[in-house]
């Protein structure tokens, strides 16, 4: 721990919010599509199934002001918009594959424990 | 990935859910919080600083629907609750714990960042 002055347990600091940021599940799908390169942003809009324009749009932005995604415009014509991780962005790819991992491994496990919790509280 | 059916990415999937529950700042505090041994439901709630009783209760009864928490009356006078971890409870930990200390270790960057960030979209 490099900043032993924050604690995301006591409530007022600012990383229990940081912490609602990344563990968004848009933020999780989307450094995940942004993790193999810079993507257009139709691009990644085709990539996160389902991901309405508006959340799309202000999840990039919130990626960026925090410095984690970069956003750039290239130069052509019709102009283009690539979005890519920025250095700090990349150090974020590991802890949510691993979540995302973690998802895929137990989603079925999850599902029985559900069946089973449902069955008995009638 | 032992499923390879599920896929976050996929708007149908249920692991998106998943994401969302495990993603979450009380459940990554919460599954903090108990990855040092059981604790009663009032001292997850000191730990937890300024969790609602309606937070702290709807995430414990979450995680024991799910499998990953497991309640235990413990027969004495007054009856008491133990929370713990059951043992795929504890399989989360290891990525929880990532999120957090990635949360402690970006707070400082992520703050400049978006202090730049503001400065320049007035």
């Amino acid at each position: 721990m490099s900043n032993p002055q924050w604690n995301p347990y006591d409530r007022n600091c600012p990383t229990r919010r940081l912490l609602d940021r990344i563990g968004d599940r848009w933020t999780v799908l989307i450094v995940g599509a942004l993790g193999d390169g810079p993507l257009r942003y139709g691009e990644i809009n085709d990539r996160v199934d389902g991901v309405s324009q508006k959340m799309l749009t202000q999840t990039l932005r919130g990626l960026e002001r925090d410095g984690l995604v970069k956003r750039t415009l290239q130069p052509q014509i019709p102009p283009r918009v690539d979005y890519e991780l920025t250095d700090a962005g990349r150090t974020l790819r590991e802890p949510l594959k691993a979540l995302e991992a973690w998802a895929i491994e137990h989603m079925s496990g999850v599902i029985s424990s559900r069946e089973d919790y449902d069955a008995h509280a009638s």
